[in-house]
C-alpha cells in the first residue's frame, strides 16, 4: 500500500497567518488526503538573522495597519470568530514553543497548538508567560506543571534550537511555511491549498 | 443608472507580483463587472522610506530564492508562459513608468503596461533604458520618440511624484495594490480576486 504523502506545516505561535493555517489545515488535509506533520519552531532568531529585532509588521507601519485589516478579512472569509489583537504583538512565544517541540510526537500537540493560538487570537488573552501556557495545558486535562518543567529541560531547548536550525537550512524564512516531501517550499497561508495540491501530486504543468 | 464599481490596481514594472495580476486583471475585472484604474507608480521611494535601497528579494535572499520559484508555480498556474528574470533585478523602472504616467488618461496605458510587463518577465529582456521603452511604444503603433521626450517634462515629473505621495498617503507599502471607491487597500497579487469581489460590493459577514 502506497504511504500517504506528507506535508510539513511550520508554524509560530506569535504569527499571525499561522493561527489561520492552524484552523482550517486539517479539514484542508483529509480533504486532499494528505498526512501533517505540525513542526512548531521560532521565527524570532531567524528574523534576527535577517537583521530585525521586532515583527515586520511592527517595524513597517504601514505594513502593519494593512495586515491586522487583512487578518480580519480573511478571518471573517474563513469563519473564524473576529480576530483579538495580542497586546504586546508580537507574544513572545518561547515557552509555548517549547511546549509545541515537547509534545513534538504527543497526540495533544494538535490540541495544544490551536489551543494556544484562539488564546491570543480569538480570547485576546496573553500566551507569553509559562502560567498562561500552563493553563492551556490543564484545560486539555494534561499535567501543565510537569509538561512545563520538562520542556524547560536542556534536551528539550536543544530540540527547538534544532529545529530552528532545520528550518533556516532548508529554506524558511516566515511562517506559516510548508514543506513537501521533495523539499518544494510554500511561504504563507495564502500557499496552503497549493502545498497540500504539491503534496498530493497535483503540479502546475510544466513544472517539477 | 447606477456608476459601475471602481477598482484602482496600483503597480510597479519592477514588480513581479503585479506582473502577475497585469496579466490576468481585465479579465477577473469584466467578469465581477468593475472598471478598473490602472495607477502606475514608483515603489523605489515607498522602499526608501522603509529603509530599504535595493527590493526586499535582494535584501533577503531566502525570501528571494522562494519568491522566484513562487512566481515560476503561479505562472504555470495562471497559464503563463515561463518566467524570464530581469537581469539586473529589479530592473530600472523610470523611465517606463514615467511613460506610463504621461499615458494615464490614453488608450494606449494598458497595451503599454502589459507589454512592458511581458518584455521584462516573459520575454526577458530590459525596460531599463528609454531606447527600450521607446521600442516598446514604436511596436504599439506609438511614436516613442515624441512621447518618451513628453514623459520627461518636468510636468510629468511632477505627475509621477504626486502620484507616490498619493499612494503613500492612502496606506500603499507594496505593489501590486488594490483600492476599492471606499478606500479598501489590498497589497498582493493574492488579494485581486478579493479586491474585485469587495469593489463589486461582495464583502465577509461582519465587515464593512
Amino acid at each position: 500500500m502506497p504511504r500517504r504523502p506528507t506535508l510539513e506545516f511550520w508554524y509560530e505561535f506569535a504569527s499571525t497567518y499561522s493561527y489561520l493555517s492552524a484552523m482550517r489545515i486539517e479539514a484542508l488535509a483529509e480533504a486532499a488526503d494528505v498526512e501533517l506533520r505540525w513542526r512548531p519552531f521560532l521565527l524570532g532568531p531567524i528574523f534576527a538573522a535577517q537583521g530585525w529585532t521586532n515583527s515586520p509588521f511592527n517595524l513597517y507601519p504601514a505594513k502593519g495597519r494593512n495586515m491586522w485589516r487583512d487578518l480580519d478579512r480573511e478571518a471573517a472569509r474563513f469563519g473564524l470568530p473576529p480576530v483579538t489583537r495580542p497586546n504586546p504583538f508580537p507574544q513572545n512565544s518561547l515557552s509555548a514553543v517549547r511546549v509545541a517541540t515537547y509534545g513534538a510526537d504527543q497526540d495533544w500537540l494538535v490540541p495544544f497548538s490551536k489551543a494556544v493560538f484562539e488564546t491570543s487570537f480569538a480570547k485576546g488573552s496573553s500566551i507569553a508567560e509559562p502560567a498562561a501556557v500552563g493553563r492551556i495545558l490543564d484545560s486539555l486535562g494534561l499535567d501543565g506543571t510537569q509538561i512545563l518543567k520538562a520542556a524547560a529541560s536542556e534536551a528539550n531547548k536543544s530540540r527547538l534550537k534544532v529545529a530552528g536550525e532545520e528550518a533556516r537550512s532548508r529554506g524558511i524564512y516566515g511562517a506559516p511555511s510548508f514543506l513537501t516531501g521533495d523539499g518544494e517550499l510554500f511561504w504563507g497561508n495564502d500557499r496552503l491549498e497549493q502545498a497540500l495540491a504539491w503534496a498530493a501530486g497535483d503540479r502546475p504543468d510544466g513544472l517539477r
